[in-house]
């Protein structure tokens, strides 16, 4: 009977254990979300201050199903947007710049999956200073927390 | 030994049940997400085109929480996005023409999250068609399915 009880425990006590460890939707799971997110922004902008565009597109989930919308075009791929930003940002008399986030707001959406939306602000070294608004959805990833959706828009200019 | 076995059987099942169903990541709840998101965009599509802009914004969470980014501005709260849309789309000598979503990506991101993305466009009365992409993000409210963040975007338009 003793032992039979003790089984009974343990079944009992792992199953409970699942049963609210699963939804993972506790303050301490969105903390943590939500610091490994800045953490991958934060070294983001570092990367691309230091002209490290790789380290840049580190940032995103390296696979055919990452998007990236701007302007009126949808990438799909990491190669794919790879290649824009070389072609933007590294092409003959191109520049990076430097780069700052602003107005970051982070929201867990769920146990894995994030909301970070914020203002961008590059410096060219043409004394131009284009920015505008983002949107990133990042999933949590055998990778690490990698951004899966990006839908970046410039402000409007005034001709 | 035999009522023993029975109650610890009915509390193990109890458990298991609310340890599969917690993290609601099935197909089947997966499609019903995508299925009720879906309804949700047609539906504003439908409201817009009959005029209907308050119908329309019923597929937003109605909060001073909801985020509507667009052109580099950024509006805070259910009230302010209506009045920028009365503005746009209601004032004197302006018309809500007809909309239309295409290339609709419906993807979920959690058991009460779901992204969409996809393009827009407006033929308006002057035979203008302005368009541009759009990411949406969909939250499992009390009151439904409910955009919480959208971005939009208008395509760069050669002047």
């Amino acid at each position: 009977m003793k032992v039979e009880q003790n089984w009974i425990g343990s079944w009992g006590w792992a199953l409970l254990v699942l049963a609210v460890a699963a939804p993972a939707g506790g303050q301490g799971d969105q903390d943590d979300a939500i610091r490994a997110v800045r953490a991958v922004l934060d070294r983001q902008v570092a990367d691309w201050n230091r002209g490290d565009l790789d380290g840049f597109l580190g940032g995103y989930w390296n696979s055919p199903k990452v998007v990236f919308q701007s302007g009126g075009h949808r990438i799909d791929g990491w190669d794919a947007m790879r290649a824009r930003y070389r072609r933007r940002y590294q092409a003959e008399g191109r520049a990076m710049g430097r780069l700052a986030f602003s107005a970051l707001d982070i929201e867990p959406l769920g146990p894995e999956a994030v909301l970070a939306r914020g203002r961008w602000r590059l410096t060219l070294p043409d004394g131009t200073r284009p920015g505008g608004l983002f949107t990133v959805i990042f999933r949590k990833l055998p990778a690490g927390w990698k951004i899966v959706h990006d839908h970046t828009s410039a402000e409007e200019v005034s001709p």
